[in-house]
C-alpha cells in the first residue's frame, strides 16, 4: 500500500502527466492541460516529428520515444494510442509506472482491451478506461486542437478493479475538457453500441466507396450526399484493423442486420412495393430526428 | 412549323418562364429568373401556401394551381416536381403549351421519364433534359435560395429530338445559374451513373439508421461518423419513392454490388484477415480522395 494522499486531494497544477502518442487526440490532450497548468507535460510517441512539432508548440515539456526512468514521475498517464501498440506500451514500461499511477485512455473499444491490460498492472495501479465522442478528419500534432471535445459526451467504461476516487478524479477532469455530458457504461454494452454507432458507418461508407468503379463522367454526379455518407471512407486503416478485429463477434453481428435491411429494400424495388419502400424512408426519418434531436437535448 | 424566331436569338428579359412546382428548387429558380429581370414568372403549385409566399417575396409574378390559358404565355416551363406529377401535368396541360415553348426539369432520373414525356409533345415543344447536382436539407420554398446552383456541376441529358438551337439555350442558362460545370450523357448512362452515387447513398443511410434498435443511453455514442453517414436517411419519402421505383434496374444491382462488399468485411473479419481489412481501407481511402480532388479540380 502506498502513503502518498488521493489523486483528489491534489490540485490538478501539482499533477506530472503522460500523453503517450503525441497526434491528433494526444496533442489535443497536451494544449488542455497546458491551459489547466499542469505541473509537467511528458510526450511519448514512436513519431520524432510529432515529438519536435509538440515541443516548438509548446505542448509537451519533455519528449521521449522510450520514456523509462522518466515515467516515474507521471500521476496520470493518458494513451492515445492503437489498442495493439496501448497493450504493448504497458507491458513494456508497467516498471517504469509510479505505484499508484492513474492510466486512462482514448480507446474506442473496451472489452478485448480491459481483459489484456488489468492482469498487466500493479496493484495500486488504476486504468479508468473511456474515451471522448470526439474526433476530426485528419491526423497527427498539426491537427491538434484545444477544444477538441467542447460540447462532445464522454464515455466512462469503469470496472471493478477501479478505486471510486479515480473515477471521481476523471469525472471532474472530463468537466474541465469542456465536455457536455458523460455516461458510464459497462465494457460489453459499451462495445456493442459502439459497433452500430461507430463501426458500421465506417464498414458502410468503405464499403459504398469499394463497391463501383466510376469514370470520369462520373465524378460530374458527386453531391453531397455521396460527400456526406462516405466522409469517413478516408480512413487510417492501421488503427481501425485493430478496432475492428478486437470488435469483431458485435460488428459482424450488425452488419448481418444491415445485409437485411438492404434484403428488404432489394424485395421492395423487385416487387414494386411503393408503400413498404415509403415506410422504411418514413422510419428512418423519424428515428433520426428522434436521435439528433435526443443528442441535441443531452 | 412556326415562324417564331429562335429562343437563342431572344434575350433572356424578353423571355415569360413558368415554374411547376415552386419548393425547394422552383423556389431557387424563381429567385435567380428575378435576378435575371426576366419578363415574367408564373408559378404553379397545388400548395397554396407556396404559392402565397412565393408571391409575398415576389419569387413569382402569377401563382395558379390551375393555369390552363396561362400557360400559353410560357416561353420557357422549368418543372421541379415528383417524376410521377411531373408526366400527369404534361398530360393535361400539353393543350396549352406554347407551340415551340422549351421545356426543362430537376429531375433525378431520366430514362423511363424521356420515353414517358416525349410521345405527349407537340411537334414543335423541346424538352431539354438535366438536373443540377445541386440541393440541401428541408423542403418548401421557404428554404429556397438564389445561390442554390453556384458550383455545382449540371447534367444534360440531350436526346435525338432536342434542337441543337435549344441545347445551347440550356448551356447559356447553364452559366447564368452559376453552375461551375456541365456534362451531356445519355438517359442509360444518367440513371446508372446516379444510381450509384445519389441513390445508393441514400438507400444505404435509410437501412442503417433502420437496422438497430438503440436505447438511450447509445445517444451518447453519436458521432460525426453517425450524423454525417446517415444525414440523407432524413429523406421525402413520396418523391423518393417515385425516383427509385423508376430506376429499380440499376438500383438492385448497385446493392447486390454492396452486399457483395459487405460479405468481403464479414469475411476478412471472421478470419482474423488484418491485411485484407487494411487492404480494403486504404482502396477506399485512396479512390475517395481521387473524386473528392477531381471534383474540387473541375
Amino acid at each position: 500500500m502506498t502513503n502518498e494522499i488521493s489523486i483528489l486531494e491534489k490540485n490538478i497544477e501539482d499533477l506530472v502527466f503522460a500523453i503517450v502518442g503525441v497526434g491528433l487526440i494526444g496533442g489535443s490532450y497536451g494544449k488542455y492541460l497546458r491551459k489547466f497548468k499542469v505541473k509537467k507535460i511528458i510526450g511519448i510517441d514512436i513519431n520524432e516529428d510529432y515529438l519536435n512539432k509538440a515541443l516548438d508548440e509548446n505542448i509537451i515539456d519533455e519528449a521521449y520515444e522510450n520514456p523509462n526512468e522518466a515515467l516515474k514521475k507521471a500521476d496520470v498517464i493518458i494513451f492515445s494510442i492503437y489498442p495493439s501498440a496501448l497493450v504493448n506500451f504497458i507491458k513494456n514500461n508497467v516498471k517504469y509506472f509510479k505505484e499508484n499511477v492513474l492510466l486512462t485512455d482514448a480507446t474506442g473499444i473496451k472489452g478485448k482491451l480491459i481483459k489484456e491490460i488489468e492482469p498487466l498492472l500493479g496493484e495500486n495501479m488504476d486504468f479508468v478506461f473511456g474515451h471522448p465522442m470526439a474526433g476530426r478528419e485528419g491526423v497527427g500534432v498539426g491537427q491538434s486542437t484545444g477544444e477538441m471535445f467542447k460540447g462532445a459526451s464522454y464515455i466512462l467504461v469503469p470496472t471493478s478493479r477501479n478505486k471510486e476516487e479515480n473515477i471521481l478524479w476523471m469525472e471532474n477532469f472530463i468537466n474541465l475538457l469542456g465536455c457536455k455530458d458523460y455516461i458510464k457504461v459497462s465494457p460489453e454494452k459499451h462495445d456493442e453500441i459502439i459497433s452500430y454507432t461507430s463501426q458500421l458507418p465506417h464498414v458502410m461508407a468503405v464499403a459504398l466507396v469499394n463497391s463501383s468503379n466510376m469514370d470520369e463522367d462520373a465524378n460530374y454526379f458527386i453531391g453531397g450526399g455521396y460527400r456526406d455518407t462516405t466522409r469517413v471512407a478516408d480512413i487510417n486503416e492501421d488503427l481501425w484493423a485493430d478496432l475492428f478485429l478486437d470488435n469483431k463477434k458485435f460488428i459482424v453481428e450488425e452488419i448481418k442486420k444491415l445485409e437485411i435491411q438492404l434484403e428488404e429494400w432489394r424485395d421492395a424495388l423487385e416487387t414494386d412495393d411503393a408503400n413498404k419502400l415509403k415506410n422504411m424512408m418514413k422510419m428512418a426519418t423519424i428515428k433520426r430526428r428522434g436521435i439528433i434531436n435526443a443528442k441535441n437535448k443531452n
